[in-house]
């Protein structure tokens, strides 16, 4: 028998969310809930059988199996507790709650009733993001020595959070699920340049406890789109930009050069690299069309998802830590997160 | 009369030094001093006519006019005081000393003797900086909200300095030639993955009164060579790839959009930018040849150099400011300096 | 009241047209006619309220207004004319038809009818080159000298077409729309390198009276996807790279150079462009949506579309004449063609 | 003994010509000849030692063992005959003359007297284009389908010469190098749009006896430099871009995919590529260092050239043959040339 689930919010990822459950096997889309007319008759066109709600307890009690929250972060806790409350499994938005407090609550309730709670940690479904675990996971980079990312936009503002807690969440888990390590420290340096807005960039130092550095500069007010990330292994590096169309991974065969060698350094600058590159195939499926199914199947097994509260949890203590440094000029905190 | 230069140091940067004065008007390179055979017979090779020295003080006793230092930082101090009181003018590599402290005994020689001392801030010459500060000052890009620098190298070693004094010299001296402030506090983490060898990756934070901040990422790890700034404006923002063969700079006809409007925040997503953009053309001019150039004339008129001690003196402060918030994981160090 | 539109064929472009009808106002999708049953149950999954048909007869006898037609090639003319005939407005797949002949006959038909007969150019509705006529029109550019075109796909066959009828129509159909000036002459060199296959690669030259030449490289074999084009203009002149994610179109203000001497020819191939280059805004709207809406409002009005069945006859000419001379190894063809 | 090389034409290229045999070992420039006295003056500034000519006879007449000529086309044949006649080895720039018959006298005058006589196809000594050989000879692409090169410059306009024998020259030169077949016809399309001028753009094709097909476009008028050059074989797929700073060529695991499955063909079109991609690592060395490094080693040897003048007749006698076809506007013409 189909799954039928819910959206609640049919703003900017909402409409993603309808229309890839809408094209996965073995469950559909039955309801919708958003406050506001316009966004529900948009609803209709598209969709004219899905039934349409402005009140989330009307829309809880229309006969769903599962719910999926693409609402503002601060309405990510009441929600989800109540779509947990009611039975309903439940796939949230990232970042997964306002506090890490809310986080293991949602956890608890999930636990307590047996229900999935997933968390929407899309990129960890890009096949982008898997081949380079896969990489890893594989030994081919060697120990991984720092991990740099960039994730640069321009002007979308979100009034509820800040730069951090809207794309820093994606490197966060990005970095969780590829790598084995927890980071043991944060610094954090930030600004807002808009009065009575949130910071608009920062840039976010993790520190580990083998030596590995990761570092993750995002920024809401920058001319053009970037989405790069440098991997440093000592056998091989990893260089993903995510907005080139075919070749997203290059992996490097290079490491660590010591040279004394005045002809050798001058051979380096201008060679720029050392060994071959190699960009292997990606598949290029949608990554929530993945994800929409691998939730189904989580709640029809009863199965662990590879993005489930745990580690929604787990990014939401980052980006607490960050934001305590970041209020201090890049102070270092300490995590007790352990992997 | 054809002024009468000597360079020492016949390394990497020392060839590039011989070969711009020797094309440049009004002087000659007469001497070169370096204390390897190979490198001296390669001198030979190219210009035969050029008198070759092992020993600094019979370099200096050549009948030289003026110096260019292009040795490791460590003998910069030594040999720049010892040309000065031999009454030679001085060109010195970047960074200009060790410390602060041996930046301000040079100036003070060179200021009391009338002497020319220069620092060789390359990128301060070429053609991508100058039209960037004519933007700047021109007011074009209004307010400046943020300097974001990324300058990444694969494994050129230098033993006895770090990254930060490597190459982020560059770019505070990019900084200090584009736009009129000056910071007051540095942040910087950063680390050594090689033992016993400096660090090989970091990253600054630069705080200015306006609330400006300056961020410079250094990497003697990257798999890849990447030279990158952009500055943020209220009125326009700047992207310079200095690794682009033609359009180094690109203005973005761009600034902050703060919208509730979820369509909005769509179109913005899907659509990058919200202006035009527009590479102005860059003279493609050897910025060596136009610093000799800079050089011959400051020694000939007695004028100032676009980069003189004093400024020289400015970014080694910031450099050992730097480093000591990077011993002690980016804990913010406050400046004296004012511009 | 709402426009009843019904579209056969859901294979590779089907399924984009039936997504964009539907969301476009004041018509609905009612139908879909496909011979596969796999293809009709996706369309319900997607769709459940569209009525599905295999045969066609029956399809256009449900009430339609108007039907798309996204079927190979050598159906166009067939389902074209009954549609036609039984009253229908119709939307056809480019190139129009198999030959100028069927072309004309359909232009005729819809003519005498009174319906609006549109063909499916899908690029002269992209933001992209809108722009490059607006600049063209606008008298930005001067006279256009070349225009220079490289369309290359990896791996995707039509075993009823060449690749010019399947790749070079779309430079046939901008070229068209963007110029003035109809070409003279066409020459055509291509081959085929699977035996029983239509040709893979192939390129065009059209000669024009003005002087002015057009080149279009298409090829089915390439290893990376490829959609560049080039105007060359006395004033100005455009490159387009439809794979830029933002910059599509770059304006250079460049013309021809002619000079004897030996500095500035240097200067110029160091500095490979001689003014500045400025990249317009375009629009990120998706071109389909924008056809789907302008061949409602044509319906509606009775107005002539901007791809209507003479152009799409113009362009099938150029086709024919393509064909005759690839046959002959570049043997130049006359057109008898006018715009 | 070292060997003793004039070189003769200061202009564009002469000036590397003198570099890089100055820096060759085991050889000397000891002469430059060129009829403008401003130039002569640049030699003397950068190499005070080397003697001066205006007079060609003069020039032979000062002791040289070998001559470089970097002169205009037209003057290729009289002073690399003079230079024969003289006793001396010969490098010539190319094309190696206006025509084949000059060509087939220069080659004949060398063989009787026993004097190297090499070609300058610079390209042939990139590391670029000795990787594809590479990859080619070992057998790594399987059959190459096609060559496919564009080469675009902007505004270096010679006089004497066309596009086709000033830029199409290097793509044949590298074709001849790297594959096994020659050509049987060529076709070639081109206009020149300055009255009085050469052709300043045009479009070569050439066929083989084994179907493969060879296209190279050449334009002086682009607003952009590309340099872009692809093999399509039955194994492996190669792209050049000599623009590229590192990663010059790239290999692509891709083939032919021919499929009647709408499903594959849309994964094909969203892919755009089958299979992973792999950039050798490829020597930064500067070409012209090696050859002429290669050169002094033919004469020292007595070995026959990489770049003899029988491969500078069999380019030669392309360039007619496509110029009888440019004329006749891509009329077919036949070549009679065997490798």
């Amino acid at each position: 028998m189909s799954l039928k689930i819910g959206v609640v919010g049919y703003g900017y990822w909402g409409p993603n969310l309808v229309r890839n459950f809408t094209a996965t096997d073995d469950c559909q889309v039955t309801a919708v809930c958003d406050m506001s007319d316009d966004r529900l008759a948009q609803v209709t066109k598209l969709y004219p059988s899905i039934a349409l709600f402005q009140d989330f307890d009307e829309f809880l009690a229309s006969g769903l199996d599962a719910v999926a929250i693409a609402t503002p972060v601060r309405t990510h806790f009441p929600l989800a507790m109540k779509a947990l409350q009611a039975g309903k499994h439940v796939l949230v938005e990232k970042p997964m709650a306002e506090t890490a407090d809310q986080a293991r609550q949602l956890i608890a309730e999930a636990e307590q009733r047996g229900l999935t709670l997933m968390v929407d940690h899309t990129f960890v479904y890009t096949g982008a993001v898997r081949k380079i675990r896969e990489l890893y996971a594989a030994g081919d980079l060697g120990d991984v020595q720092y991990f740099d990312s960039t994730r640069l936009n321009l002007g979308l503002y979100q009034h509820d959070i800040d730069v951090i807690w809207d794309l820093a969440v994606h490197d966060l888990s990005i970095i969780d699920y590829v790598l084995d390590e927890a980071p043991t420290t944060v610094s954090a340096v930030g600004t807002a340049h808009v009065k009575g807005m949130p910071e608009d960039m920062a840039y976010l130092t993790l520190f580990y406890a083998s030596g590995m550095m990761a570092h993750i500069g995002v920024n809401w007010l920058s001319p053009v789109k970037v989405r790069r990330t440098v991997l440093g292994g000592t056998k091989k590096m990893v260089v993903w930009d995510d907005l080139e169309p075919s070749e997203k991974i290059k992996v490097y065969d290079t490491g660590i050069t010591v040279t004394d060698d005045p002809e050798k350094i001058y051979d380096m600058i201008v060679g720029y690299r050392v060994g071959d590159m190699w960009a292997p195939k990606v598949p290029m499926l949608e990554a929530l069309a993945i994800e929409a199914q691998h939730f189904v199947e989580c709640i029809r097994d009863g199965s662990v998802p590879e993005t489930p509260g745990a580690i929604g949890l787990r990014v939401v203590e980052i980006l607490e830590a960050a934001t305590l440094s970041m209020k201090n000029r890049g102070r270092p905190v300490e995590l007790g997160a352990k992997k």
